[in-house]
């Protein structure tokens, strides 16, 4: 019986257990949790027969039928509150909610938190229909803890790859590396650095892919001492930076791994003596509100923060109906927004945007 | 009978509705609505006769006995989710409410905003326990449906002075304004302009007065063209500073409404040719965690808007265990901190700090 079933016998008279669906479909129950969650990897012909026996039962949840009785709330859990990245993609999917008449609980877990990850008992606590969960880790065992609990998962930028069969969102990373830096290399740049965000990350990863396809397809080797991670922070832009700047051969450009990141590049330069852009060019990632805002105004890639909410929640309400995306991943389209941080290298006119 | 029991009675039952208790007491329903919501305005003997009567129902409430099952939410209604400064307040909430296992809805409502307010309905939508309310009007209409929800209310810097009776959480916005100033006649400014957000702002109102007391203190004569009004976002600090620069005796010095209004000052100050602090001081409000990484990084009021959020959140939860709070209003202290953005009047060695 799911930890939901459980909990909340009483305004689901004879609800069904999940053991007792796969016994009357001879199968295990973790194959009925599997339908129950839109997943890809049971045979069709077992879907079908779990998928009846669902309906007959009129067991609630996303393989089932429409739920009898939903409470109208879904969880975003975010790795950190104090990113302003992570609240852009709150603000979208608010406003899906809000169009919805879906009520959104937010919350964080930290890589460093003390407290218990809270979405694990999410269904339990306060029975959520569903969980979007941006930019953490998710052990297998939590994913069962769902899975058991028939609640909806939707991934926004996941850190590692998700099996194929969980939806996820995000954007066009590789892409938007390459448009960074091949931006530079038309401006003149020859030793352009790259400053990722955490090594093991799967958005750091493709973008300095694209970093590095953009510097082979202009003929320029890549030079692994202009090759950083870092976290995501303020504090992780500067701290690369000062190191790049340090060294015996500096870069004239900084493709920084978020806006945050590029703030503090600015930092660096500024204690260095050197001017943004004329003596070093920056390009940041995300095109947060704020990058209008800096001096000069920074040039960056954006990536559709807000639109990426709205689909993940337009996606899990969709899960939650029994619909099953159309494809599992879905990447949103990123974009070069030139401002006022990018010149070519040593140049003393450089443009001036707002 | 309330909103809440209407809806949802199977958990329930026997529950007396409030008209019941109303005529009991021999009261109206709406002093019944009174005691439950921990007004002061009822009479001594009339609230104990009242209490006694919802003790002896067990009715649920906060003037009542504690409630025999809460939902474990609590509703976070913000203007604008697109603010930091929202968002820093909106991390104490999750912090206290992550420590009590209580779930945080987040919602916003904007002036402009063609969506109905949800968080008039939340009591119907999603069963919240409580309200916090952050810088948002509230007529009395939205006031008595919460009321007869029987949800808790909390307001987080109020727009406009609330009845005495409502638990408010705000910070010392008058202080910080004459700590703002005092800090910019001691550096030898006179002439030194304010930058408000919206004229009709409780806290606009505290701290243009902790202007005036300040220049008052120091015998310079307030300049009616120094005292400007505006957003609280970046455009409003922008375009404000714009028209300061263009007065025939431009001020020395810019005591900004925001952090993100000082961010708009510094582009209008680069636009015009002037340095920061060289040329022109600036001083922001709120401590955002970006004002260490602006350049220069800026002097500001720190509001503790983490704590008030924290503080809001523990005083809706004992509003809800029917413990009244000590006062109904609590005003946390700002604190001036002096970075990198203030310097004397047409210095050339401006400190720098980090």
């Amino acid at each position: 019986m799911s930890a939901r079933a459980s909990d909340d016998v009483s305004d689901r008279p004879g609800r069904p257990t999940l053991a007792l669906i796969a016994a009357e479909a001879g199968v295990s129950p973790a194959t009925v949790s599997k339908v129950l969650n839109g997943r890809t990897d049971v045979a069709a012909e077992t879907r079908r027969r779990v998928e009846e026996l669902l309906r007959t039962h009129n067991y609630p949840g996303p393989g089932g039928t429409r739920r009898a009785r939903r409470s109208g709330l879904i969880d975003l859990v975010i790795k950190g509150l104090d990113s302003p990245w992570a609240i852009e993609i709150m603000r979208g999917v608010e406003a899906e909610c809000a169009e919805k008449g879906i009520g959104m609980v937010v919350s964080q877990v930290g890589d460093h938190d003390a407290r218990p990850p809270s979405w694990q008992n999410v269904a339990v606590q306060h029975h959520s229909d569903g969980v979007i969960l941006v930019t953490s880790r998710m052990t297998r065992h939590q994913r069962e803890q769902l899975e058991r609990a028939g609640v909806g998962l939707v991934l926004v930028d996941p850190v590692n790859l998700p099996d194929g069969d969980i939806a996820s969102v995000g954007a066009t990373n590789w892409a938007g590396g390459l448009a960074a830096t091949e931006h530079l290399v038309g401006l003149g740049h020859r030793r352009i650095a790259v400053i990722g965000g955490p090594a093991d990350m799967l958005c750091t990863q493709a973008r300095v892919d694209g970093y590095r396809s953009a510097l082979e397809r202009a003929g320029i080797a890549v030079d692994r001492d202009l090759v950083r991670y870092g976290d995501f922070r303020h504090e992780g832009g500067f701290e690369r930076t000062r190191e790049l700047l340090a060294l015996p051969d500096p870069p004239t450009a900084v493709f920084a791994g978020s806006d945050q990141q590029a703030m503090g590049a600015y930092q660096a330069a500024r204690l260095a003596g050197l001017r943004v852009p004329e003596d070093l060019s920056v390009v940041g990632f995300d095109d947060l509100p704020a990058c209008e805002w800096m001096s000069p105004p920074l040039t960056t890639v954006r990536q559709p923060l807000e639109e990426m909410g709205r689909i993940a929640a337009r996606t899990l309400l969709q899960l939650l109906d029994g619909r099953r995306p159309l494809t599992p991943r879905v990447e949103l389209a990123t974009e070069l927004r030139v401002r006022g941080s990018t010149a070519p290298p040593h140049s003393s006119d450089a443009p001036e945007r707002r």
